[in-house]
């Protein structure tokens, strides 16, 4: 995807490397789904996630909150290694299609940012289910100072 | 709001009546949230869900992607009871605006059916966090027959 | 639609009455489509356009795109008189869902401020066609001072 | 993007060429853009459009309307090479982030078809404006028979 040059030159190697190290420990959300942080490389994030049969519905297939669940912190998590020391990042809006049902392996997603300013950025998520584009996503983030921060 | 006159005449009081008694018991993402349906009637669903310290991030608020599973379910579960028996709903696409950040307290979701055909169904979800509106949400699902139908 | 108490405090009569005795002759996309503005009180906007021919496509519906633009009108400019002078709103991202096909008649757009901070606000647009729900959008648009302002 | 290998194997160089040939004579939305379809090959689409005066806002960039509706158009087109002659594609939902002002230049859509199924299909479009990405949008459209088909 091409960015403007230079885009990404704030990127913190030790930070990535940190959350990629520590991403199975996190509690909440991410631990409940398996989410594991892969690969981090500037405005670029690749992470797994396996279909345990808890995740299925009774239709068959992963359910969509899952998915939105797996969407919503890759696109979040991609951001950290570009911003300052304090700084978080929030989804304030997002939007998925679903491509096709996922009912076993593994789902392994690549969050892309599109654009990155001192305030927000636009990240793209593409998921792929053993190699299968499954679910495409595109969304908003909010980057927030540390309380206190002037 | 406003729909065809007639739209949900095919609404089954004791589907619903089903799935409001049984919503705690279906395992999986949805009762790990904790989401209780509440009260269906015809194109309408109430669901709540309680915020637990376990679906907050480090930044102190709700995980963006248990607001996004809540929807999601939200999204589905209100078409049942106006389906056929044995036939599914799935979320093709749905898309979300967080307005504000959720920090403790109740989520309360309005789930809405906003046009149902014989194969689709576009709908709404207003999530409110102690009543203040804290997410809005549209999607589109997908209603199948089941397998062997014909 | 609930929003806090006060939210709408600095609505501008003058403002928006200058808008709706005006909105026929801004040029451009609004008058290629023929949108007028049609009553604006505060977090709310009525909007109608009418279908002529030249906005329906070969197979016979209005062109998505002229709903897409007529919305995106419709997401901004209920903010005008929310906003300090000098000000001005541009959409950052919206969603739409069609309901179904339009095929003549006049469409009338409600749009509604759903969170309105300092920078940014959430929107929601409902399209009708002569009284039946055609299309849902919800957007997201950025607040911007003057060019100069400090 | 990756795609089911043969999933385009339908499609119609010669509908390609003509929609090529004739995409500035339809009259409509298009005409009024000035969209111009540049490049069809399966499942992906290259359209262009200038950005003349009329289509900029007082504040100097392109109405945002503009954009939605040349991303519409671009939703649809790609499909028709793809599809049964006398089939037609409607959009149902799109979403787009526009990333930056366009204020002048020519905008360059790429339409790329991410899942094609006989009823639906996926369409990701990403508008640059003189090489530097300024619009993302993801939508579905349904595939429609001609009226008396069986």
């Amino acid at each position: 995807m091409s960015t403007k040059s230079g885009e990404f030159e704030g990127f913190n190697q030790r930070i990535a490397d940190a959350m990629v190290a520590s991403s199975e420990q996190g509690g909440g959300l991410p631990q409940y789904l398996g989410i594991h942080l892969r690969e981090m490389t500037p405005g670029r994030l690749v992470a797994t996630m396996d279909v345990r049969p808890e995740l299925i519905t009774p239709m068959g297939a992963v359910h969509g909150g899952v998915m939105a669940g797996f969407v919503d912190h890759c696109l979040g998590c991609v951001l950290y290694p570009l911003m300052k020391p304090g700084q978080w990042a929030a989804t304030t809006e997002f939007k998925l299609n679903y491509l096709r049902a996922v009912r076993a392996g593994t789902l392994t997603a690549e969050s892309t940012v599109l654009s990155m300013g001192r305030r927000s950025a636009v990240v793209r998520v593409d998921v792929r289910n053993d190699g299968t584009l499954a679910c495409v996503a595109q969304g908003t983030l909010l980057v927030s100072d540390p309380p206190g921060a002037k």
